[in-house]
């Protein structure tokens, strides 16, 4: 058993983390903070927990050691406080885009501002155990992933690892998400009758999660799409790339089996008949697998490369518990069996 | 043709307002106003009216005289500037809550507040047309209608007006409603990842559209419980009532009928097959029309009674148009054609 | 360790005893049957299975002895074999309509059909925990539960274990479910053109779990109103009806406390802050809980009582799980810790 | 007026079309057909046409001659009786994908059969009015559009027009789309529950509407992808593509200006601020806009081109009715003035 706190706890991310870390075999929470909402019961915020949890929110100054500390803050605040989060705790897993780099100057060209504790960067290791398993199992300090890029580095993975991505013509990289990438403060474009329903592409080059590809991957000409659909959960990577040449679509059936092989939650849905014949996100709802399929035009060695996740789980919360499982040597799986639910 | 303004024109019904007008061959538009949003462009707000309208809102201030004044304001502005607004027009519609109850002491009662321009309470009409459109036509001063009074008062009416609801039992009017309800300022509750797919019953008792039903129809034990669903427009009231002994399904069926003749946006909707058999509000965004639909158990003499309405049109909107054409001897259906679509 | 069978499992119950039985610590599922689906993956129609069995179906012919039998067949067909299934398990669990009725009267009553095997009715035990726990305890044949039965019934509860109930008044429960209530099978009213964003009250009087409630409670007027809204899973039991006179809210508060004391899946939620103030189905989605609140107009002397539940879980296969549970000695809540997802 | 009728009235299409030509001031209606549904009211079918009309479907066998007739059959019917439709009606508007393609050996390719009509290709515009307007004007037989075509035409048209599209690079069409492209007929796959809250994208190769784009601008490696989103209407196409080197921001402002001056029903939206930036399917539900965007990366030369359109009216219906007026020399306007809702 170790003892590990949330720091930042009544966002999105941090919910999903308490709710698998209150069910964890391995693991004792000893607070959750919010400073706005300190003396509240958790459940009040995350209505899920309820009765499975007495645990008040705490002010982030009472914070105490521990074991490994979660930081599930807004973006910018833990390079602020990462001095003094690592007299807490050796091992840290943070949420936020703030570790993810390990390049100050990119830092600095995707993030328009200096990095305020740039020499804890390379200290991180990038949080996506599919991409970075045996780093993270000797690693002390992860970072977490941002969810576009975990989808779209997965929807290539299969292919990167092969080395068959022609490095020549740009990757497109459509990708499909839900509300809850948001966060939960509220903004105007949240209202619900405006964000309802919507087909709204709203970022078409230059989106911060294209570095975390192209970090992943090396060179590569990148292009990351977003628009919002009517979901709360879920994001949907459609990505269009060349392939070298000379490639049939049995080689890849062979890559995209091996890749997944030893990655318990990646999965290979590519079927001919029914209803369940390509990745879909909705049934990942609080799941850590990354579903992953592709369609290959083999005349123009072209491929449409595709993952679903749930933004929540794979894309932040899931991936850092299970970040947090290599760490110690546990199950890769430990804490992470929901599977999903159908029909949802 | 008259001249119009509409105060407030940046809300949702100031919005619904202003594409039934800028189409509606007896009126000119020469105003909207907004505080917030003067000099920007009328379709920034309300997109659906980009290249409709080139109107920029303006400043309250800067009204001048028109010959007719549709109020949108937030509830409790427009009792604070009545006399203002008054001496710019002879004739008003104001769809806020300020002016719908006759009784000052009623007002008091539901609203928790003293009114502030009281003396003006017994000028206004009741502004639904199927409830007072006699008086309607001769009115210089008529109110706006709360969405779900409207749509309790209209499942109600054939009943009423037949004189068979039974006084002694109680009225139990459930109400499932869109979120567009809420307007067009956001709150927590209204984000999107919180509000989508609920089913909330947020009020059970008490609510202040009560008593619209209440003076409509006189003493009765009438309660309005309401359940935010997923939807953006619509309301649907299922109401609960008992009737006087000795009714029968056939007399119900003439009583609907009667009811709706000569009320050309009532729709009677109770078809034994197919699948478009009971009021449905989805079809019904954007239109003016209010379906109705009944059950009746002969044997314990209860009804229940529905209607369908979007909230922003027969409930906000819609009827102030109405309310307009009957009080200039217009046909009362000018400028109010659309009827919704299918599939919707 | 015992060993089950899902008779049935391609529906969307048998989809969820599939995901709870398949991580349940003391289950072997030793096959999933369906006629239709035969030889194919059970993780082709239930994706989220996936990785997570290779079990594939098998023919209802081919069905072995097992120790305990779940039912998750179409209404009316259990009773068809009931026999042949007795010699297959001593223990059943039927999730159907078939053998919720103690009365053979009351059954060929609300389903306009004389019972098939009318002598096995009084053997099974009603399978809702909250309601029938020491019993089910003992049984070896247990009923499965009507969802929207479920909801009205576990509203209820605590006022009815107080007595408080008034029999002479009306009992009103407007229930407002998602779309899965209707099955697997589409019909043209599942069409999602047709279906999706309804407020269809499709059912005003009779429906057939109204008996259900009547035979947990006794001698009530009881009327349940279906209203068809948008979402996949969840019913929310809005249910309005007259306590007996002198109680005061607080009364109330202690008779929910006691009631729930002992129910682990029962839960009260009722707050007067914050946005989860109410029972909300969306955050059950996939869980066993049912969460509780209730209004209470000291007047009048009637209360609003809410019941949210996802009706594939508490409504159908989460019940379904406990009462195998409860039978065999273990915790009741084993394979059931599922919390439900915030956001959803 | 002109006397016409609606050859498969009964499905979405067909349905579309009567709302529209019912309040169109130049028509009369004689008949809609549905060899299926003959002897029931139209507005059985179509709830939204209550009250607005009392026509019954009729035979396809019973019809007579009138002056322009609108074929809404399934794909592959027109073909098979166009020489018997051709002698009711000087003037057809067929909204199918029969006579969409000129050429012969374009339609084999595309749709896998011969096509029965062959010598009735060349007579056929192709009745997207801001492509072929001029041509419409003098035609008495036009075609349907391809409601994913016509989104992703009219996303390249301003580019196209102004002769910058690189036709070395491939042009990547992502089109998100609703329910209601698939018709009114049920299948497995529109069932509420599998198809709500969906991210599927199910054609990613090959899609038969490739082929009407690469008809409208000539050789180009045209691909799309299409997707399907939680919405019952509304289509939005997020098109790549490369430009002819040396273009600046300014040049595609003028460019689009350039082509939307004399197409009423095209739209510029991008806005630099609030919430309504870019095109966004959800206000057009039953509007005949198309509304553009786009952005433009000087460096790489690429761009994101959007189109936003409701696909049973600027991608079905409103695109035949607007034909039909420019076929008779009517304001191109006429009958198509509903601007959409907000909010929606």
């Amino acid at each position: 058993m170790i003892r590990t706190a949330v720091v930042g706890g009544s966002g999105y991310s941090g919910g999903e983390l308490l709710r698998l870390l209150l069910d964890h075999p391995q693991v004792e929470v000893v607070a959750a903070t919010s400073r706005r909402l300190a003396g509240t019961f958790v459940y009040q915020t995350h209505p899920n927990l309820r009765r499975r949890t007495t645990l008040k929110f705490t002010s982030p100054d009472q914070l105490g050691p521990v074991d490994l500390l979660f930081l599930a803050l807004p973006h910018g605040e833990a390079q602020q406080r990462i001095d003094e989060f690592g007299r807490l705790a050796r091992r840290i897993v943070d949420l936020s885009a703030d570790f993810r780099l390990r390049s100050e100057a990119e830092y600095q060209r995707w993030y328009g501002a200096a990095h305020l504790a740039p020499s804890w960067l390379p200290r991180f290791i990038y949080g996506l155990p599919e991409l970075e398993r045996e780093a993270i199992r000797s690693a002390d300090l992860v970072s977490g992933v941002g969810c576009n890029a975990a989808a779209v580095i997965l929807a290539l993975l299969p292919l990167a690892l092969a080395g068959w991505v022609d490095a020549e013509a740009p990757v497109l990289a459509e990708v499909k998400v839900g509300s809850s990438e948001g966060g939960a403060e509220g903004n105007p474009g949240s209202h619900h009758p405006e964000r309802s329903g919507v087909m709204r592409t709203f970022s078409t080059f230059g989106h911060r999660h294209t570095a975390e590809v192209m970090q992943a991957f090396g060179p590569q000409d990148v292009s990351l799409t977003l628009t919002s659909v009517e979901a709360v959960r879920g994001a949907l990577a459609t990505v269009h790339l060349r392939l070298s040449p000379g490639l049939r679509t049995q080689d890849l059936w062979q890559a995209y089996r091996k890749a997944i092989a030893d990655r318990p939650f990646l999965r290979l849905v590519k079927e001919s008949r029914g209803l369940q014949r390509v990745p879909e996100p909705k049934i990942l709802a609080g799941s850590n697998y990354a579903d992953l399929g592709f369609d290959f035009d083999e005349g123009r060695g072209r491929v449409v490369a595709l993952c679903a996740i749930d933004n929540l789980m794979k894309g932040a919360a899931g991936s850092a518990v299970q970040c947090m499982n290599l760490m110690h040597g546990w199950d890769e799986t430990l804490g992470l069996t929901f599977p999903g639910l159908h029909p949802a």
